[in-house]
């Protein structure tokens, strides 16, 4: 049997302690054996759906091309559709659950050529219960997508434009300061902003990061060691600012969380409000 | 060649911090070159046979036929047995020890038609030390089973009916009250019941459930989100009664674990002992 | 597509949390489709090329012959080398950082017979940034050679006298106490030392394990049951000396972690300093 497609690239919030994930990877061999299945990632933040788009967009330029099961669902059973969404013409397929955990990947790709909703129970299994689309509804419909059944048979069409989108944040530029926001913090602790290189102000070795009120000196280096131990910012590997530790966690050094904002500016010669020193809420005592 | 067996699935106690799942599959590879191994889970919780059988019955029905290796094996190197167990006359095997651990996967599908011990050393790898079967044992067996070689080559035959049961509590009704017991905590933190729907009482959105002497009013509902926020009985997708959280951990907020019991009854009007609010057990003050 | 070499495989540092392993198998996947990818493990801790090192050592002759992508690279970017180690005439080849990470695993298989630094950028990914050299260097280097590139083009020869060593700490008999250090803390809390059974002391029933100043009588048993609930030598799957608790974890029991030192006598019948009593550092009171 040849496949239509023949790369099935996982991407969920089920952890890897429950068999959740096995159980996909079962379902779909059931239906197309000889597909290949690529766990992209199942360490997404239980229900967030914000970091498993944002972790779908960073990958989908290196995937290969075949179909996507994305899953973080905390709407599983409710009224949110079940869509398969399909980009270039057919180069590639995304299946999941409408409420924006799609979006981005498939904006970056050059957006829908088509999308349907998944209704047809021809292609589904029979569920015990509704509560694992995954297994029921998503991992038979990339399966079939496969085999090569037509996207218009799992179920009828829907307008892309219709799709949910997902909101990101944009990082803007304010009297002279970046407002940026962190969009991911990595298992080292690096953590990636949504802001380009080439909007950080023109000398970007003498910077100042603001972050919870801490004013940070800081310059931007080439890798990680050129930090020499120290904090800074480095272009991460998917070209965007990223504040980093050599060899440590930056966001556990300055607690940082994704959603995070911080400011960035170029150094000045003025005193500063504060440098590397928290600053206190409370009123000083007047002695 | 043509594989007398296309998958191998894998259950474990391993982890994945450790090498061990890798080593498994490198075996296999080594042996059985063109089967597909799947982890179905090795996130089992150490040494817990328990919750590895369950996790195993509970996927059977959707594996792809072929062999079943599962370990959780704290008396590894001592005299309990090492068995292949063959269902369905040779459509699936299940390879692991003795302990119980097979046992409500193998009474799920059917029983088994066949078992051996595995004791041919000629189908083992040469053991430094007896600690690690799963690579010595377990792996190869079932890898050579995918090339082919006869079950009887592994080692004599085994009466299945002595090999090892697990007992799995029932769920009971006394007085109107339904005892039961937690199987399964998922990640999610369903706590899932040894529980059928059809035996909940009638109106079941009406209903009491007693966790640790308090009484919470809930009610059944086709998904986490018609909790709409609060915590219910859901269907879950194995076809069992599970107390859930809408978009949170109902273990968590309630204190469960596998294990634990739990009554349910049809609210009345009498005045409950207590309803959400934690029992005291110190008197009251008098005065 | 014939392949070269037919398997990938992969340990690193990279957790399971993010998506940087499932990008790794994209990008294999993208350049040579028919290859399959093993992940030995992904969970060795963070930035520790030592931890990285000894348990792709563990694995190496359990591992199917091809492609071994190691990464656990703190240096990324900065000058330490990229390379690719053949070993064997070519029986299997090692690609990552020139860090000690492949060292003792390309000793144990007799040595590298030839090295490349991989500086050819036609076998990498463009890179928007230089921190993820796993996606851009180290995995389409794999990949490339599964394809049947000749080592030799990936970039110019090294040799392989100076590619970077690993230094291990030896096990060493003074005054008829062993000094051994822990190698490895498995997940079960077994702690495996640097000592070779031969070297125990003859009656190996009968020893004084030391750890942290305070002495426990133990015995080498032939596996963990054999320790009948207690603490005690076990023999583990590499052939190596492990300390081992019986149905709990050794190094939680003892406070052991990986580098640290224990000594191993025989049993005297002179009283022991103390007998798994912590050893008091403070003065004893003169009353």
């Amino acid at each position: 049997m040849s496949l239509r497609y023949g790369t099935v690239t996982l991407l969920t919030d089920y952890g890897t302690t429950d068999e959740f994930v096995g159980v996909l990877h079962s379902v779909i061999r059931s239906i197309a054996a000889e597909a290949r299945v690529i766990d992209l990632t199942h360490g997404i933040a239980r229900h967030d759906v914000r970091a498993g788009a944002l972790a779908l967009a960073r990958s989908a330029q290196y995937l290969a091309p075949g179909v996507v099961v994305a899953v973080v669902d905390p709407g599983v059973g409710t009224s949110r559709r079940a869509v398969a969404v399909e980009v270039g013409s057919g180069a590639s397929i995304l299946v999941g659950p409408d409420n924006g955990l799609l979006a981005p990947a498939v904006a970056l790709v050059g957006g829908a050529t088509a999308a349907v909703e998944l209704t047809n129970s021809d292609f589904q299994l029979p569920a015990p219960g509704a509560t694992f689309a995954g297994r029921d509804v998503f991992a038979p419909a990339a399966a079939h997508l496969c085999r090569g059944v037509p996207l218009g048979e799992l179920g009828p069409a829907v307008d892309p434009a219709t799709l949910m989108p997902l909101v990101v944040p944009i990082s803007r530029e304010l009297d002279g300061e970046i407002e940026a926001s962190v969009l991911w913090v990595d298992v080292y602790g690096n953590a990636q902003l949504n802001l380009d290189p080439d909007d950080l102000p023109a000398d970007s070795a003498d910077l100042v990061l603001r972050v919870n009120g801490v004013d940070h000196p800081v310059a931007q280096r080439g890798s990680y060691g050129g930090l020499r131990g120290g904090l800074g910012l480095v272009v991460d590997s998917y070209g965007l600012v990223s504040i980093c530790l050599d060899r440590g966690s930056a966001a556990e050094a300055l607690g940082l969380r994704a959603g995070d904002g911080v400011l960035i500016a170029a150094r000045t010669d003025d005193p500063p409000v504060s440098t590397a020193t928290p600053v206190s809420l409370r009123e000083r005592p007047t002695s």
